[in-house]
């Protein structure tokens, strides 16, 4: 399944104990359309507050309801701020985080002097001037294989190395928005955000192209910069090997 | 001064007795900064549920708080919902509502067939067939001056006459958002959203394009279509004669 959710609600989509989640919410959707509680995957763990453009989910079922139907089954039973896009079988094997190939984030800067009503928890109000090229010449600097220990918070509960493949990764304007997109084989917890909010000092003069290079390379924290706001940031694709092939 | 509101959490724009609106949140914010309950003057009623891209509001105080201090001060007492985007001096006689030229309305059409979370109460959700041509065909029918009899609700209080000046009006399509544009001298109650009603209609079989021009010519309100919901609408520019001239 294929869904898209506002994450200003939710405590980020993973179970938790003491927080509504995007994934207990859909639990509870599932368990009424489905008439059991099942167990899903979801392709990756976010935050409090990010957002999912395209988040993929799998689960099983011996169910009969055919999958073109199941979308808008879940979506009446699902609030507001979750939407099923669509529903697909999979081969029995498949499993919605194991299998991704590569993902897409997004990260939305409002750059205007004024807040503004309709970007509320969407987007990251910075009212300072933004030089475009400046970033995109420190954005450079993480695409190929790195070790991104730097880039990670202490949270980070990844067990093997931290060693990442960015395919892609920049910023572009459309008008009053400066949007940051970054691909990847996989994102250590944080990462994103600490890009972006390394990527944002070197506009403040607190940071320069060559240090976010010794940054990476010392694999030190303290080196790159502080994490940005989790309203800005979305899951915006999940590739997965294509299942026809 | 000009504003930007999203309009989700008011009963429109007007001070009521019995509902939370605009004017209301924004006079007491007024109060917490220039120290005393001014009388604001709003350049439109709005409904329920409505947005504005574009809205403004005339104050007279002899305060001495420079203009272009004024907006950041509001803004830090205003929810995050209200924001005012600019301010300036006029003269002592200019009134917000009586001097407008033009307004125009914008509606927003999601044409998906799924909902989507992230415009949610910010556009119509309309997951049928729209065709483009035909909607503009329709569109073409309000240009020019009419009476607007036809195109308004029982509830209309306006006393004069309902013939209002239409300087333009059509539909474009940016991906999934269908928009309709309108710009005139006035506007009724609901008028806007009766043209979008009656227009849908054309998509759906259910209206002509003759039957438009006869609805106005007749002026009965029962040859127009429905009521769109307020959600997709919004205040998007308001134009006043130049005060600087």
């Amino acid at each position: 399944m294929t869904i898209r959710y506002k994450g200003t609600a939710y405590h980020g989509f993973q179970v938790q104990s003491n927080a509504v989640t995007v994934a207990q919410v859909f639990q509870d959707a599932v368990e009424r359309v489905f008439g059991s509680r099942l167990d899903i995957k979801g392709c990756s763990r976010t935050d409090t507050g990010v957002h999912a453009n395209q988040y993929c989910i799998s689960m099983k079922t011996e169910s009969h309801i055919p999958a073109e139907r199941v979308p808008a089954a879940l979506n009446i039973n699902l609030p507001a701020d979750i939407a099923v896009l669509s529903c697909e079988e999979v081969p029995e094997d498949f499993h919605a985080r194991y299998d991704v190939i590569s993902k897409q984030y997004i990260y939305k800067l409002l750059n205007t002097p004024c807040r503004d009503p309709f970007w509320e928890n969407l987007a990251y109000h910075y009212p300072y001037p933004l030089n475009l090229q400046l970033l995109n010449d420190g954005a450079r600097q993480f695409i190929g294989t790195h070790d991104f220990t730097a880039f990670t918070s202490a949270g980070c509960t990844v067990k093997g190395d931290k060693v990442r493949t960015i395919f892609e990764c920049g910023f572009t304007r459309q008008n009053e928005i400066v949007q940051f997109s970054v691909t990847g084989d996989g994102f250590l917890y944080h990462m994103v955000r600490i890009m972006v909010g390394t990527l944002l000092e070197l506009c403040q003069g607190k940071q320069t192209v060559q240090g976010i290079r010794q940054a990476i390379e010392l694999r030190q924290r303290g080196c790159a910069g502080v994490t940005a706001p989790a309203c800005g940031l979305y899951l915006n694709q999940v590739n997965y090997q294509d299942l026809r092939g």
